[in-house]
């Protein structure tokens, strides 16, 4: 009996880019944090300290930046597909490439109501993408993360479970409030509208975040996932992970007040946990 | 010779405040992180071990959330007065209290083009606030902060001075980055609306960041400063801290390429941090 | 077609449990943040938004601090085994069960030398441990994290792929240095002497970081790992991700200066992302 | 009335330095995050855009490297000094300099019980200090962040003043934990022995932590600044920053359970915050 590598990556993380479109007076900019992994025969690099055929990860780098300059001209997805596609043939090493990705989204700064040429502002949440390819396939996922709701009415947590350890109450009317990590795949396509896309799941998991009366935050994972797919049939599957931000209403009876449903305490920890994938079946 | 207790102050830091206004079907949230510190005669306490007259933190906490519930109607600004005002007479040796604040903004999710009564959806930035008060008097201070702006052009840095560890080269089209932290003194005023004053000096700072051909952070530090003592006359003085979030051209003549402004690294660190006060003379 | 939920898990994350050892004047402290997970038949919860048979996540809270009581007697693995047993028994439809720890590590503080009864100073580096079991079946998984370490010599980078977008010269006298996050895994046994364990494969990963000269992140990754596979033969694999913390030789030459692998900038972003498994064949 | 420049400052932070002393085969590293601040005449830089006489922020990048080589070679507070003196003399339109340093520690890792040559791991807490000085006169400070302490027991908070508001029971028995940030000042001496001093001051911190039943943090705080005044005459004055790190007693009896003092919850927010200068009369 040996001892062997088993399944291993390596690569560069948090390369730091920022495109600038200056074709015409008005300026477009694209800001992306970028991950490259390399997964491939990298066993006589960690068995045997020959790193004949390794990409250093600085090349890695390197590359992201300069290939930017003629291939990021669209979504980060396509983008991502271009850099896979690049590596698994540059890296003699390399058998398939996974790029992560997150966008930050800046918006025009408004003068006079009107969006400016060439100054912006950054907004909330992020974009995220993951590609991952051998050179003949690719697999492109989309996401969202940092996407922070709250609903003030209309959500509930009864009915559920009661043993020894169990303290709290029923409620049909409490906070719930989540960030949003959400990603879903697209299979095997690359030749998607990933920006046209983008935009219509995310607004379809906003509006689906307000259209119902909740019983807990699984349901309405549940019933976001739903409306994605059913909406948008290029999404295979979509997964979220919520974190249930509890609101605590604040115990205001000791001082001779009452809290109707008013006063609360944004618990920062602990806090529940929900994941999960929607899929077709 | 001996040995004594100088300036000190004490109390409760980060209450998570949230609380919903549910009068009508069109709710409003306030979301507030708050910090309380009191000074006074404390000496006993600290030298004695004798907390007779002295406020538990526990009971600051609690009054906070209690106060919410009939004096958070209006701004934080305004909260914040009411809390100082307080908390001076509640708490026996108190002589002066500080209030810190930090408001994160919600905009309502939208539906079909129709703002939600009910669900939000966090946005970027937050607004800070201070109260400083003895009972008698209060200091009121308005704050921004971690709003990121960028711009793409009409920035430059030149002319400066050279010595012997200068390398940086001179330019006059680069990449202005920055996450504006603003605080400005509204002196003893208590009576403003806050609300509508922070919305103008806000959209002044941004608008200003835009309106000018920037020769250094500086200049645009004390440009933004002067609009905003101009535009508003109850600003009595303004503070900026600019990190300078560099963007740095990355180098791609050495793959036989040209950058001509577009590809640059957002590096993290070190950055240039610009600081100070525009005032009235 | 329909539309179903794929493979899903809930919990409570981040519970922040403090456990004092008080039965002699040497009091023992225990300092661990704990996530439970459950997965099973929560379809009806999702789809259906029917609660019945679902145990709150404040109702895993509850429990964690109520068995801390009498079941935290030694590791945490050893608790984290108890905690999934009883979640397995108590939550109807829960199939399996993951618990999550993380240990903070606190020493002594010395008082002329000698080690004080209940005062403590936390340490740096986190233990962490995973367990995940179905009633009848758990896996134990053990691990480090937060461990920064760090050669000024005797490492290198040479021989590797060149192509037009490497800039990077080969070095064999370089800074390595990382932050190490292992995990190993016990297979199905509950019955070891986990905290001798962890002790020692944790030395042996740092005796071994130490002993060879390493021509790249990934082959100390191997004999590190090679190491503790052949030093203990509980453990069955053994996981390392290790990102390169670059320290880049300060050009100084420019100002007429020699830098003899003395002065380096630690740089934070981009880093190089060194992951992989080492098994036993 | 017109409108002009307050107080202001400008310089680079975040430069992170790492050193390795390599004289002999046994290297030393110092490790060092270093912030660099300029005060004086920058009004033309402000107002009028004229950068003349400015130093660049990257141009004091590359002098605390470059320095970094022949200077570098006690405690970081000496270090500190010299780049305040040569700052102030090489920057044209400076009058005064800021100096702010963290020092990360960094220990042998031990093989076979000695200490390697070359091999570190880095450990708790950070060393601080700040230098001011205009050329002539300098202010020297140090200090100490992330120490994280506990205590078990000996502990109590009673006696306070009570109002309508006031929910929290006396304690004459919980736990005491912080994270202390201190520092304290040498007045205008630069020719300390400063290492040896902040060894001593940090140790006579923990030590006055151990050793008295604390009825308060406040007095704690009193007592440590105390205890450090009487032993190092070269101390001027003492801040101690005290989050007081809440461990609230898991209610156990609503489950039939007994909770001795044992099961705790660490809490992370809200926290009380007890600050203050302990002096000389």
């Amino acid at each position: 009996m040996g001892i062997v590598m088993g399944q291993n990556n390596y690569g560069k993380a948090d390369i730091r880019l920022v495109k600038v479109f200056r074709d015409t007076e008005r300026h477009e900019i694209k800001d992306v944090h970028i991950a490259v992994a390399q997964r491939g025969d990298f066993d006589a690099v960690h068995v045997e300290g020959d790193n004949s055929g390794a990409m250093a990860t600085d090349t890695m780098r390197n590359t992201v930046y300069a290939l930017a300059k003629d291939e990021l001209t669209s979504s980060i997805e396509d983008f991502g597909v271009k850099l896979a596609r690049h590596f698994v043939e540059a890296a003699p090493r390399a058998a398939s490439i996974r790029i992560n990705m997150t966008e930050h989204p800046w918006g025009r700064i408004e003068v006079n109501g009107e969006p400016h040429d060439h100054s912006f502002v950054r907004g909330a949440g992020v974009r995220t993408a993951e590609v991952v390819g051998d050179g003949n396939e690719f697999a492109v996922e989309a996401g969202i993360d940092d996407l922070i709701v709250l609903r003030t009415t209309e959500s509930g947590w009864a009915g559920f479970h009661r043993d020894r350890f169990t303290s709290l109450p029923e409620t049909n009317d409490r906070i719930m409030a989540t960030v949003v990590t959400a990603k879903w795949e697209y299979g095997g396509r690359v030749d998607l509208d990933f920006d046209a896309l983008w935009e219509s799941v995310r607004n379809q998991i906003l509006e689906t975040f307000t259209d119902h009366f909740s019983p807990s935050v699984q349901n309405t994972l549940y019933l976001m996932g739903k409306a994605v797919l059913e909406g948008y049939s290029e999404v295979e599957r979509i997964h979220f992970s919520l974190p249930n931000r509890h609101h605590i209403l604040y115990d205001l009876d000791r001082f001779g007040m009452e809290n109707e449903n008013e006063i609360f305490h944004a618990d920062a920890e602990p806090y529940g946990l929900i994941e999960g994938w929607v899929e077709r079946s």
